[in-house]
């Protein structure tokens, strides 16, 4: 319920072009030992990144996840902020929430945005090591106004597995702080991110 | 539990000089109706901000609370990945907690930043509204390496009463999105403005 209130701006400020998706992957991801699992939803997760991602103009927010309860307890928190008691309360987090779209699998999620956007879309993971399909943040954001959906992939728990990486078309280089220490959240990775895409300052 | 991991750095990339520390007040904050109040802590607060502080070398993250009961709430979340069953099971998630002091009032965090670094440290309050005193990012980036301790203030519940923005030295501008919604919750804040301020990429 914390909120960092800024003015509205005029049309004006609206200069993103890119059409931008967003994914977060409860399977497949690694666990602490590296084995791939399939991971609990966080509550705070979809608030965090929703609202993100409706701050930068992320056309949809996939919520992935093959469990049933898991997809019934997102379900029931997006309505309760979209058409219950939430929405009432502070009808701001439902214009987020709203972005969010739960699939079974990655591959449903790239279904649906082909099917919106006539276009196969690009794939971007995010990841800790850095290979021959890593790219940077300035070349990223020059190409996701080529046209082309985007979809930039984020995992829960240790991370995206290393089969899931190797099937994107790019992985984004890391978030390298200033010291040795760089374990982020992924509500931060994904807010961070998003700001160095899109962001205008 | 969920972490972007990214490569260790050489020495080499240490690059920040600025005395960097960021305050989360607990009080005095604004509820909804935008009367002055003390709000609850939040846990993935102290861990998500403790995660990005670490990351982006700040020298402290200051929790503020006047009340006991939520002191002694940050005060066995801290210990839990210091000294408890945390810091077998996530070491690294200690090192970053670390980094809190607990503190009744705005004005102790002052105190003790002035007895650590022998100077009274300038503060910056992020808010909503511009004013006289708004800095923009590229300038607060270039001052903070003067020499002088800074101090980043942020609020929680509806973000930080007006009495106190009005005795800091500088307000912060906004984070601007794209579109007319711009309400983050104050981790994504933490982790934007932090990497507008000392990210390098």
């Amino acid at each position: 319920m914390k909120s960092l209130f800024v003015p509205v701006q005029s049309d004006a400020s609206i200069k993103n072009s890119s059409v931008l998706y967003i994914v977060l992957l409860h399977y497949p991801v690694k666990n602490k030992s590296g084995e791939c699992i399939g991971s609990a939803v966080t509550n705070l997760d979809l608030h965090d990144i929703a609202r993100v991602a409706k701050t930068y103009g992320i056309k949809a927010f996939y919520v992935v996840t093959p469990f049933d309860d898991q997809k019934g307890l997102v379900e029931r928190i997006v309505s309760h902020w979209i058409t219950g008691t939430g929405a009432k309360y502070n009808p701001l987090r439902g214009k987020a929430l709203k972005l969010i779209k739960i699939k079974d699998t990655f591959l449903d999620v790239v279904t649906d945005i082909e099917s919106i956007e006539n276009r196969l879309p690009k794939t971007v993971a995010t990841c800790a090591k850095e290979s021959k399909k890593t790219i940077s943040y300035s070349k990223l954001r020059g190409k996701i106004t080529d046209g082309f959906p985007y979809i930039l992939a984020f995992g829960t728990a240790w991370g995206l597995s290393k089969e899931f990486i190797d099937d994107t078309d790019y992985i984004l280089e890391p978030i390298r702080g200033v010291f040795h220490y760089n374990h982020l959240s992924v509500r931060s990775a994904v807010s961070i991110i998003l700001d160095r895409l899109v962001g205008e300052y």
